[in-house]
């Protein structure tokens, strides 16, 4: 289809109709030129297709359809290949129901763990989200539909969402915020993007030119659309300005006759207009063009295929005693409602209509289980005799499972949590279990993190997260030894809320909410405040033991423009198979920029029988060593030593070496008066400049030289303060104190920046 | 002295000379006219006047003085009378040496314990600083002399002191940067303010309007003049359009010459340049016009005053098995060289020549003492013999007192330390010690906090801060019981140097240093985070125990324009008698804008004998309830709760009851469609209109009382969600929705805003 010609058919007020949505869920049609509308759909862990004409608020009933692993569980795989993998069933199904886009993933930033649309976002870390998004980005497009990566950007908070500004520093958007996004554009490059509800340094996200245009068309590459988050545009004439190419919902026309009026008014250049329509039409025909509308969609397959993955989501925080895995032929207690109705996915816009749900109940039919529902869901309680059955249960079994979590009001799209805390009853329930039976497992569903006030009582814990349908099968898989845990936090679990980075400032005062805690998000806060955490970014026990060792470098030293590969050996020192996550951290020794002391460059999941080794190799580039530079507003190396860090987790880094990055990049300089000694001392070319102008006026700078006479007047102003003093200088001090002339400044500032 | 008939006769060149000083330390004179050249002298403990002629950096002696208790140990009295008193003192020195004005007090906030200046300022909490200033101010005034409070403002690190911008938000500066100057303008109304060198959000506080004019002499009323900091000028000419009126030390005429070029080519006005000098010589005439030159100046009586306060101020942290007091029939050891050479001031322009020092060695002539010197000082070691001699003496001894501390060299004006910890040699010592003898006491001589490794491992610790030339004398009262001590922490002592809240940005990059922790400094922050800490604000134990009760507020409710009468009952319940400092703090229960948990807002220090109780009484206003408010540029009280606690710290405070505070104040409020509903709703004169208008258009809001057909689709949208969605919902997105026109958009947006 040669889109720019069929464009160039369209009146006005069709490219306008083009530039939003015909109801909730289609774009457009023309029927005059023979476009037919298509339609999108709800993501990211499954479809949620509206099944018939949407109301207002697009609430009704969505199809049967599968639930997969949230984005929280997938992101703890460490696994690409896992999500790639979920991509293309969900592919499948879109062309099997005929839906052109799947509005995901969301690689939102987990800023605070109070963010109710968290367990839809992947990590704290934007390295790790932005190899996760890539991964299933690919997946569902190598089946010829479209993705939506969302949020763009900034959205990690839902309070006020619609009107709240994000308000950070460049450095910190670049290096936090937009990696993510930037990674899965580059590599994965989705059909469309979504643009967030709230505003960004004031400006909404659904009119900001350097978000929409400058950053994600002209720096990154991107050649889809962009379409609004629901409801999300202000403005909609300065949003195709922006570039913002479809708004979704519908607006009623109203937002028609605006883009056509501007237009006529000359306040808007047509060809913005016909560029969104052809952005638009582009993707459009591209599904079209290879729909394949036979694709079957084989839901029990895949629903096993969603319990294998949410066995290799599971993350093992912690197993005492070696208790788990649990031996089949003991008679073990599960306990808590969620044994019997897992809580496996969140309210909103991501919500499946899941067409088969397992518990872990269910899945363990046929081993001894007694069940204790030990609270209810629907109270949010537990009765006394709740608490007396689950004790008496826990006191005759082996072992007690307590399945346990956050109640889906507790989590959910469209409002954060206020606290970090489970239910007190099931917090209590917990309490009276350990006490009663030793050997006490709690299994967590959870989009986010919670405090664990129980930690010191029970002996194991294994974090489900929330799973999706299949979530009960694979608990009773890992708890019983049939799969080995390795899964890995996407996140840093605080000890209490109030350790968080964002806690002083998260949801902001009004409408604006500052990111100040910068570039410190979740571990890169914990490490540099030297703080202790609950379970730290990267952390995952395993069934068998895994051992690092022999960390090499390709190079002791390397230009910025070079790449630098990093071999690790990890082996299985256990007597089971498992797999080992390896993970890789960098960190500039020493910067003049304020840098966390360590970052996530790389990491890779490996299988590994036991006793088998494997070496495992990463690549680092530039922006492995990078930061966000503000003067010149790119990525900048400083030259200098970097230390890279391998192991199990961000706390549990045993093999370290150190690498020498020299930058190929000459930061611009201009001297004033206001400059200081150190700053041109420590400036390759104009340091020269100044001594030689120091050696020949040393009727300016000699005093500096002078001794002073009495001790008292030695102890008064130190040799560490003089230095200082020089060194904090600016070059008018030394000239005032000089008295030297205003000509003799001029010549040394044109010399220092010539 | 018609100050404004003598500028008259000045000629340009006389006015713009007037603008800077003559040399280091004298305004200039215009013998023409019989203008006198007038000294300034360094403070502010004591004085550091220059004993002849200066030199470039005016480090030459200067003459013998009487070193007081620094500002750091003085804060910790709490006790407004005794700096009063000190002020007094120093007044009378000055007119003795003929001395116009001394140059402080400094009253910058303690933003971190790293800056090299601490101990000249006194608080993390600007209430303190400030009440504690105004009496310095009024004492030495009260001899008719002036002093310059400084550094205004902002200037909390020594790091690039002289081009780094402190970038603060207007809140932060108003409500933490600012007070201490503003109270004691307001209250104190001293002679001269004296500008800091840095920048504030990128101008130089010597050419800075807003804070020179507007602020300082237009909101406060300040009457004197602003001088600079010596060297801080960067732009004459803009120094004197913001309200800079005097330069120090000279420009050698550069300056000069640019204020006469600037009035001749019509840039700048020559009423400025009056006005400069009108307020330059108000001063100089005030001193002159009051001059007791004959005053005499008893310094033997100043070293006894400056024994006093220093027992006065120094802070019993610890006192493990009420060791302390000890008991003077007992034979203890002295370890440590500060025990014969104190540490008692700091490096840099607050250095005094003291006359006459008075160790604790020397102070404790008499007693049964065995001196080790444990450490060297100068070479910041402890020896294996040195501290084998120290362990000797301890085990022999009934107590052993370690006086320890941060050497010079560690702590100055002119550079931050990089680090919290006390010299390693000095620990090393402690704990040997404290093995050798369970008895064991630390005196600290520090000017900032350190970190205790040993805490655990002493009984008792007394924190003498830097008490003036005469602290070894204070130290040995306190320690054998003769003075009860009575001083609190004016600052959080942190566990370590990461938990301070500037910790990740302070010193900032290049020459920014951002204040991102906001109004969270000091406690604020450390009660809000909910951290632990070593010792809080506010802490100081005694030889004798207080109880407080009988909290009583005059009103339940009260309007902002009024003020509430708060009273407690302190009792002596011991029996010694001893000083309580008692505390008192407001809180806002629950706030839009974020606040710290308890802010302090009263403090008062009394001497109870043993049994007695007194009632102790404070008021409360308007600002000890209001936040500053960025929308209206002015402090605002939220209507709401308020608590009140009183007792002995920050962190002990037995005492607490609430009052409801009304607002007299409407913030103004401007609706676009881009307003939510939630603060619609949230405002009493909006709600009505907005509940008529959905009244009357049901078409539009009426979907929002849908009910929804499935389980399914509850359970992805419930309840929770719908009240959030509607909450945060912008008007154009239920107009959008509902498809309703232009026109009534803008008939509801006229109604809401009219």
């Amino acid at each position: 289809m040669d889109i720019k010609a069929l464009v160039s058919q369209l009146t006005l007020e069709e490219k306008a109709g083009l530039c939003s949505g015909d109801d909730f869920w289609h774009t457009k049609a023309v029927e005059r030129l023979g476009i037919p509308r298509v339609m999108v759909s709800d993501g990211p862990h499954g479809l949620r297709k509206q099944d018939e004409e949407a109301d207002h608020l697009g609430i009704n009933d969505s199809i049967k359809a599968v639930c997969f692993p949230t984005a929280c569980a997938t992101a703890a795989s460490f696994d690409p290949e896992l999500i790639r993998a979920m991509g293309e069933a969900i592919g499948d199904s879109c062309q099997h129901e005929k839906l052109s886009v799947v509005l995901g993933p969301a690689v939102n930033i987990k800023r605070s763990p109070l963010c109710g649309r968290n367990f839809e976002y992947f990590s704290e870390d934007p390295y790790l989200a932005g190899r996760l998004a890539a991964a299933m980005i690919q997946g569902v497009q190598s089946r010829n539909v479209g993705t939506s990566i969302k949020h763009f950007a900034l959205n990690s908070q839902e309070h006020r969402r619609m009107s709240s500004s994000s308000d950070a520093d460049e450095r910190t958007i670049r290096e936090i915020y937009f990696p993510a996004f930037e990674m899965a554009v580059r590599e994965a490059q989705p059909w469309t993007v979504m643009c967030s509800y709230n505003r960004i340094n004031g400006v909404y996200a659904s009119e900001d030119p350097w978000l929409l245009t400058d950053v994600l068309r002209k720096e990154w590459g991107f050649e889809g659309f962009v379409m609004s988050d629901w409801g999300a545009v202000s403005d909609r004439v300065a949003g195709v300005a922006a570039g913002l190419d479809l708004e979704m919902p519908a607006s009623g026309g109203v937002n028609d006759r605006k883009i056509i009026d501007a237009v006529r008014a000359g306040k808007l250049d047509e060809k913005l207009v016909d560029l969104a329509c052809e952005r638009i039409l582009n993707i459009v025909y591209r599904y079209l063009e290879n729909a394949k509308p036979g694709t079957p969609w084989d839901k029990d397959a895949q629903h096993a295929q969603a319990a294998e993955m949410a066995a290799e989501c599971m993350v093992l925080l912690k197993n005492g005693d070696a208790l788990l895995p649990l031996n089949k032929e003991d008679e073990i207690a599960f306990i808590g409602e969620f044994a019997e109705k897992p809580r496996f996915q969140g309210g909103g816009s991501s919500h499946i209509n899941a067409f088969k749900i397992t518990g872990a109940l269910e899945a363990a039919k046929g081993l001894k289980i007694t069940y204790a529902r030990g609270y209810s869901v629907e109270k949010d309680e537990a009765s006394e005799a709740d608490i007396a059955e689950a004790v008496a249960a826990a006191k005759k079994a082996r072992a007690a499972v307590v399945f346990a979590g956050l109640p889906g009001s507790y989590e959910s799209e469209a409002y954060d949590r206020s606290h970090m805390r489970m239910p007190a009853c099931q917090n209590k329930l917990i309490e009276a279990v350990a006490e009663a039976n030793p050997n006490t497992v709690v299994v967590l569903h959870n989009g986010a993190p919670v405090e664990m006030p129980w930690i010191g009582k029970v002996k194991a814990v294994l974090e489900a997260y929330l799973g999706g349908q299949a979530v009960g099968e694979a608990a009773v898989r890992v708890l019983f030894g049939d799969v080995n845990p390795c899964g890995h936090l996407p996140e840093t679990f605080p000890l209490k809320l109030e350790d968080n980075p964002s806690y002083l400032f998260y949801g902001g005062e009004g409408n604006t909410s500052e990111y100040r805690e910068g570039i410190f998000v979740g571990y890169r806060y914990y490490d540099k405040k030297n703080m202790d955490v609950l379970f730290p970014f990267g952390h995952g026990l395993s069934y068998t033991t895994f051992e690092y060792s022999g960390l090499k470098l390709s190079a002791e030293t390397l230009k910025d423009t070079e790449t630098l590969t990093v071999s690790v050996t990890v082996k299985n020192t256990g007597n089971r198979a498992g797999k080992a996550v390896v993970q890789l951290y960098v960190g500039d020794r020493e910067s003049t920029p304020i840098r966390p002391v360590r970052e996530l460059k790389g990491f890779a999941k490996t299988m590994l029988q036991p006793g088998e080794s494997r070496e495992v190799t990463f690549t680092l580039d530039k922006r492995s060593f990078a930061y966000w530079n503000r003067e010149i507003h790119d990525w900048h190396v400083e030259t200098g030593v970097f230390t890279i860090e391998a192991g199990a987790s961000s706390r549990d880094l045993p093999l370290k070496a150190e690498v020498t990055v020299e930058s190929t990049a000459e930061l611009p300089r201009h001297y004033t008066m206001d400059s200081i000694f150190m700053d041109i001392m420590a400036d390759p070319k104009a340091a020269p400049v100044m001594r030689e102008f120091m050696r020949r006026n040393k009727g300016i700078f000699g005093h500096q030289e002078q001794e002073n006479g009495s001790d008292a007047a030695k102890e008064a102003i130190t040799a560490d303060m003089k230095t200082a003093m020089i060194n904090y200088m600016p070059l008018r001090g030394a000239f005032s104190f000089g008295n030297a002339s205003a000509e003799l400044a001029e010549e040394l500032l044109k010399k220092l920046n010539g």
